[in-house]
């Protein structure tokens, strides 16, 4: 083997995980190699966040136009065509991918585009999509960051065309008559929101009693209420949605998503747990200590940011030898209905005792009130005791952006919450309302909205 | 004097500090009394922060429409009737008008119309708008929360329809063909944009060699930047603006505010400072033990949100004698251009030593991309030694609710900012780049992009 596929680290994949680990590295100081087997970027780039936030932000859009007469305005929106929408999110994605390709190439980080597979913990094959060995390259830290795939169903078989998977869904050239979307997380609401948005019939499904199960009671029923108020017919509690599938146009199946963790692991003697995702311990390293693993095939949270955040701590462990452990992340959760709906809270919060709440609807808001988005409430859990926010839901506008502000305000671990630190008139300030709802010292609602809350 | 006119504290001027002190005090069990010689809500609600963003948004929206074919939409916008957005601008302020009474009259607080004057340092007179006093009131307590209206310049007579103040200029009923704006503060960027915004060919004269003096160079270069390509002619370094003054339609005077200070405050021995704003101590307590003054009177910082926090601290204590200081707030700031523009600082920033800067650009966040909201970006002063965060500046889309996350790390006193904690994808996340940028080790920027950095 030549000195030229040698490397001091290895990143397999190139989602948010793998391209952060990839450049913190080099940053190090490193030789960096990432492997690809797909498209720069991985899910959330190409068939996961980004795409439906396009389509998302696109729809959001839309309302604004229709509901522009509240400033006064007459306009005409021309009956949409769903395929331009698709060109143009396509556009944009390319020219993301295009800005990641181009950051990777100023670092000189080598891009392997195949299928990597471990010969042993130092030494990895790379094939090319018809299984043929391409590369044999070796190196002293290897960080897998491959992700995760959608789940397959048992009992049901994907055709990529009338049944489908989110992938297939984000790629659909028109909009369907009908679809039933099976499964109510995040992903099966966020589709719901915007096929129906864009006039399709969707049924969604969900096996348990509610959407979104691990969700706070109040946030799931108000985006269970906001997905009605939109034309959605909602299933809960239905284990047999699969029965009549004939009647839909397309069946989307979002139940969730599997470890891709085809990479010959064993051969490296990397251990897994649950469904075959890698076990790591909190360096983010494997059972094997040169190896470490990220992202989503590690199986911590499967979000993009947690990815990001472990993908810099693996590549400073790689090169630096363990030095920053992932203990105590204040992880902020989004939902992209509509309007969207997002969650944070200290990491301990169900062992919380002396839990008071506050609610605050952005009805009360100045702000949301002339930015014609009053739809929703900000609630927060404080310690009594001590007065410490502990957790805030938020189901409003602007709530993906504002639960970063409650995330800061969580993570600073502070016992009060002042308003001054708070720009008026803004949404941001709902998060304060709230707060001291939970006294009974909010001076923007009234006496009987007080008595009315929760 | 019956029983019925005395109260335990009496608050002059129902604008943001006014209103909050007076609900605040009754929270606390004082009989509460709140008198307003014009409209509930004061300048914030009437003629400042609310009917100026309300009109920002319509500009905002409008601009929105007008680029929709990047997501693939057919719009027809028909030509805009600026009277139509203020009949539903004037819709919108009467509505939270209507709010902000529930809310006092659901605590009960004895609302006074009339304007105030002291006879001694517990007693009010309340006369008429035509002079005639109709009431005298007392109280243990006064806090006054007049505000400030606009400056008078000298030697230029306003006649409220050529020469205009911020409050005509809100309430104009067409977009005039020509404007100029003297005073290159925020309120004369933000009716810049706005009028601007709306076809009218706006020049902008300040006589200081820069907009906005107070801020970041950068920042302020990148805001007339923005109005140029808007089509508004800048002035800097502008002595004269007013010798030529016959060549546009409306001359509007934003140099300043002045203090509402015209209460008979001699006869309460009430000291006054500078030009004219009611002198207080850390408990907003004025020289004469019994009253406090809160938001504009008091000269602080003329912000309403300040304004908010001094009134529920000045009711705290007048209520619970001295029990709250207003020391080391953390305050945001916030100009409505387009797009708006903030910052946030430590207290002691322009003491602070070893300060290194990071920028991060929009164009390179994922989320502001797809949301084609591209320009702008976020600029961050960290401490070299200890890489605490010292500063932010944010120009760009959502920057009025981004700068509240910003804050909230300022004033977390933090020496680190982690990725995990920020929502992916999202503006906010910029703020994350911007710091790690300051280190050189942001990964979404390519080498040379960092090269080329500040």
């Amino acid at each position: 083997m030549g000195l030229n596929n040698k490397y001091d680290v290895i990143v397999i994949g190139s989602g948010p995980s793998g391209f952060t680990a990839a450049i913190r590295a080099i940053q190090l100081g490193a030789k960096v190699a990432i492997v690809e087997k797909s498209l720069i970027g991985g899910t959330c780039l190409n068939c996961g966040c980004l795409p439906t936030k396009f389509l998302w932000q696109a729809l959001k859009l839309k309302r604004k136009i229709q509901k522009s007469y509240e400033y006064g305005f007459k306009v005409n929106l021309e009956p949409i065509v769903f395929s331009n929408i698709l060109i143009k999110k396509d556009k944009n994605i390319i020219n993301l991918r295009k800005g990641m390709k181009a950051i990777l190439s100023s670092y000189n980080v080598d891009i392997i585009e195949g299928v990597a597979s471990f010969m042993d913990k130092n030494n990895l094959i790379v094939s090319n999509n018809e299984g043929n060995n391409i590369l044999e390259i070796f190196s002293d830290r290897i960080i897998i960051a491959s992700g995760t795939s959608p789940s397959i169903m048992k009992g049901i078989e994907f055709d990529g065309n009338r049944i489908i998977n989110s992938t297939n869904a984000l790629n659909l050239k028109e909009i369907p008559k009908s679809m039933l979307v099976v499964g109510g997380g995040a992903i099966g609401i966020e589709m719901a929101t915007i096929f129906s948005g864009f006039g399709c019939h969707v049924t969604l499904a969900e096996n348990k009693n509610c959407l979104l199960p691990n969700e706070d009671r109040e946030v799931s029923e108000e985006i269970k209420r906001n997905l009605i108020k939109q034309g959605v017919d909602i299933l809960i509690s239905c284990s047999d949605a699969l029965n009549d599938i004939d009647k839909y146009e397309k069946v989307l199946i979002v139940t969730g998503r599997m470890p891709n963790n085809d990479l010959k692991l064993e051969r490296a003697g990397i251990k897994t747990i649950g469904k075959g995702f890698v076990e790591t311990n909190e360096f983010c390293q494997t059972n094997v200590s040169n190896i470490y693993a990220v992202g989503d095939i590690a199986g911590r949270s499967l979000l993009a940011y947690t990815a990001q955040s472990e993908g810099a701590i693996a590549a400073e462990n790689a090169v630096k030898m363990n030095s920053i452990s992932i203990n105590n992340f204040v992880i902020p959760q989004v939902v992209f209905s509509m309007p969207p709906s997002s969650s944070v809270k200290v990491s301990n919060f169900l062992r919380c005792k002396n839990v008071i709440y506050g609610k605050f609807p952005f009805t009360a808001s100045g702000r949301a009130f002339i930015e014609n988005e009053r739809s929703g409430f900000v609630k927060c859990a404080v310690d009594k005791t001590n007065k410490k926010p502990l957790a805030f839901w938020i189901v409003g506008a602007h709530s993906d952006e504002l639960i970063n502000v409650a995330s800061q305000i969580i993570k600073s671990d502070i016992c009060h919450m002042s308003r001054e630190s708070v720009f008026h008139p803004s949404f941001s300030e709902s998060l304060f309302n709230a707060y001291e709802d939970a006294f009974d010292k909010c001076v923007e609602l009234t006496k009987k909205n007080k008595d009315l809350k929760l």
